[in-house]
């Protein structure tokens, strides 16, 4: 039974069955990759900036990651209006480096394929010779 | 107005615009990393295999990377059936290529916090110390 299941992982080597749809949405990877580079979290107005999202997007993907308990959403007042204050939560952390694990999986995998001047990176294809 | 515009971009920093959907989907990316791997192609079941991807949500893919002339695919006799080759493009490689590059600047931007020891790999957050 081991061996079956470990030739089937191997049969499905690109599958990338780690690249967890929550995170690696565009935009969430976005929000995800500002928030885990500011521990001390953003404001809803950093991070739509860092982002290059609407205030309807970011809003949006918050309430999904939230929702997931990857991020958590205070308010709170700062100046003369309540300013919503966004973190990346312990789990948000630990899901987003094992997702880049497996994003460096796939570089890793492409490499070859792709490093300068193999036939993939050139342009040429080796099949068309 | 180009300070503006350089400004502007630098304040996206993560917005990661070359993350083309097309590609990011995960059984897309699953299949065009298939096939930049494999320049002389791929027949539908062994890419189906490599994917661990049905045989409908193949064929879904694989006609979305056909239409944005990524993939080509090719019909002809192999033994006793018909078999479907798949290929990808000059393009395809192209495109690849380019997403690849983000990838790769997304694993760098997040690298400063996530390394081995540093407080977001650990888990370790210092907001919280």
């Amino acid at each position: 039974m081991k061996k079956n299941s470990a030739k089937s992982r191997s049969a499905s080597r690109f599958a990338y069955d780690g690249l967890d749809r929550v995170i690696h949405e565009r935009a969430r990877l976005s929000v995800l990759t500002s928030l885990i580079t500011h521990p001390l979290g953003l404001v809803f107005g950093e991070l739509k900036q860092l982002c290059g999202l609407t205030d309807g997007n970011l809003n949006r993907h918050l309430q999904v990651l939230e929702e997931s308990k990857l991020v958590s959403i205070s308010k709170g007042l700062g100046g003369h209006r309540p300013k919503t204050h966004c973190r990346i939560t312990a789990l948000g952390r630990k899901r987003y480096i094992e997702y880049l694990g497996v994003l460096e999986q796939v570089i890793l995998d492409a490499d070859c394929a792709v490093k300068p001047g193999s036939p993939a990176r050139s342009g040429h294809d080796p099949a068309n010779a």
